[in-house]
């Protein structure tokens, strides 16, 4: 096999920059949409339905559908829960449809759907996301959700974790500035990945909001082998 | 004074969600726009017009006007010089006007022209920036301007440089996971600032076309102490 490029997109504002129908698309947004989509499979869920908009989760509710919808970490009033991975439960949501709709993440699974594949990805279960992108043997952009079109620090470093074990595992090279910044962010990061994410303004948000008790979880590796993939607008497990 | 904020803009895609009609705005494009236009001014030159197309570019030079235009680091074939610092040399331009018109770094100053002020910097002008930055009393936004809507390593590294020098001065404080990544690559790149920037596709890319002369002037600190600013569309020495 012939390596494939390997890019990052550190903000969906610049996706269009590296949109390519032919890639895989890793969608990351560690605090806390794609860790807790993870967390929903790894309990059970039987398919997530994301919507970009409030308006779409709520006509969804009133026809009596499950749903999950946050604004700001604030839970909206008509849902039936938010956005943290701790309220996939499997007593929730084991063998259910869930529609899901929040601030940053799932905006940019609707932009990215024109791709070859959208798949999730988190610290939960990325070794298992890792050897499958490399049995595709296809161009990857991994793109960071970040926080209303701004970059984010915590997915920035997730990305790298992600981008320095494809690099490393010899089937990937690049030439995207991104990828070089991610992993030295990484490297940066890594002796004291919940440490260094102490700065990243999410981190204070979650803080503020009293939100913020999933941290350490939505940073541990490979709690689960789940790779949650976008199907026909539905995010399902492969 | 109370500490003023401090953000840094990766690409002009995400400019949208930072933009502040209060802030100062710097821009920075080491390769090369913004060290060519304090090169320039360092030079003499009495005015410098950007222009975000080519089209604009070339009906000016049909009035005669002295043209600066590149695409991809070529300069276009009616222009008068391209986008090399070297270009820019005192007995081409002292006392004259200049129409500008590059791939990246022209665009995002018209983009930029609602804030309070729109200034350029590059490692050339650092210090002296930095010292005018902090007398302002005000916001500042570091925009990057990247390459194609994409980040570019070497941007934000200079963008790290300064940020660095703004918030070791005591008067900005930041709550922009931009800066902190900016600083932390800053800190990886500063013992070898032209070694590091090896690995920026920016940097490939002169080295093909052969433009790769400046790499080093790029990056040399504090040439001159002059602060293009954008005045009615114009860019003039503060």
């Amino acid at each position: 096999m012939t390596q494939k490029s390997l890019e990052i997109c550190f903000t969906p504002a610049a996706f269009d920059a590296h949109a390519d129908s032919e890639a895989i698309v890793v969608v990351v947004d560690v605090l806390r949409a794609t860790s807790s989509i993870c967390a929903a499979f790894a309990n059970g869920v039987r398919e997530i339905i994301p919507v970009a908009t409030v308006e779409e989760a709520r006509e969804m509710k009133a026809e009596g559908r499950l749903i999950a919808a946050e604004r700001d970490g604030f839970v909206l009033d008509f849902a039936d829960f938010g956005n943290s991975p701790f309220n996939f439960s499997a007593d929730k949501i084991r063998g259910k449809s869930v529609i899901y709709s929040t601030t940053n993440g799932t905006g940019i699974m609707k932009k990215a759907a024109g791709s070859h594949d959208v798949v999730i990805g988190s610290y939960l279960n990325m070794s298992a996301l890792c050897r499958w992108i490399e049995e595709q043997d296809r161009k990857v952009i991994i793109v960071c959700a970040g926080w209303k079109r701004r970059f984010s620090l915590e997915d920035a470093v997730c990305a790298g974790a992600m981008a320095q074990r494809l690099l490393d595992g010899g089937r990937f090279t690049t030439i995207c500035d991104s990828v070089h910044a991610a992993t030295d962010l990484w490297m940066a990061a890594r002796q004291d990945l919940t440490g260094y994410i102490e700065k990243a303004a999410q981190r204070s948000r979650l803080r503020d909001k009293g939100l913020d008790d999933c941290i350490p979880y939505c940073h541990t590796f490979d709690v689960t082998d789940v790779i949650p993939v976008l199907r026909e607008e539905k995010l399902v497990a492969l």
